[in-house]
């Protein structure tokens, strides 16, 4: 019997970041930080699971969790992991399976950005 | 003496959408529609772009008064022309240049949606 060692997978580094967009320019080094989340969501596919992790049982959940998205389990895998590496989801694995976790922090930050502007 | 017909600027169908990500997955058609304006907001020239007009006195600003963000003046019209399409911005033509200024139900509507969902 081999023993099969588990990598770690730690979180990306991905601090919230920056002020109301109402309230003064982002600085280019805030906007390249920043603009990592976004993208992150700006694929179809990707903000579908991301909605599938958030709304899951729980609030987590792992590709054996996902299914009818019309993409393999491949690309699920392929596209939590970027929303992993984007700061958007931690992840912890258990056994066989990767469980995936919205960052609440990361994502209340957007969500003031966003919000916050919207009142200017 | 020759007649310029100007272009009117119509801004894109673009409805702020969808429940909080927590309540419950988005459908394919829902995040085709939401991931655009993510998308748009995914590119840091944009984004630093999006936050000049945000924070700007008044509340919208023209290509002419950016500066220093690096690119060239038609890269700005194109990078806010691209925010214009994903319904992010609003713009209007005063004699020789086309103001833009922020949609903010769109906006709020995006943040709802990531704020409301970072509680569960």
């Amino acid at each position: 019997m081999t023993t099969k060692v588990l990598p770690l997978l730690e979180p990306e580094a991905a601090a919230p970041c920056c002020p109301p967009l109402s309230e003064r320019p982002l600085t280019a080094e805030e906007a390249e930080r920043t603009a990592v989340m976004f993208k992150a969501l700006g694929d179809p596919v990707r903000l579908r699971l991301f909605s599938l992790v958030a709304s899951h049982a729980g609030g987590e959940a792992c590709v054996c969790d996902i299914s009818d998205v019309g993409v393999s389990q491949p690309t699920v895998s392929h596209h939590l992991k970027k929303l992993r590496e984007a700061g958007l989801l931690s992840s912890e694995r258990r056994g066989t399976w990767v469980y995936y976790r919205v960052e609440p922090s990361v994502l209340a930050a957007m969500g003031r950005l966003l919000t916050r502007a919207a009142g200017a």
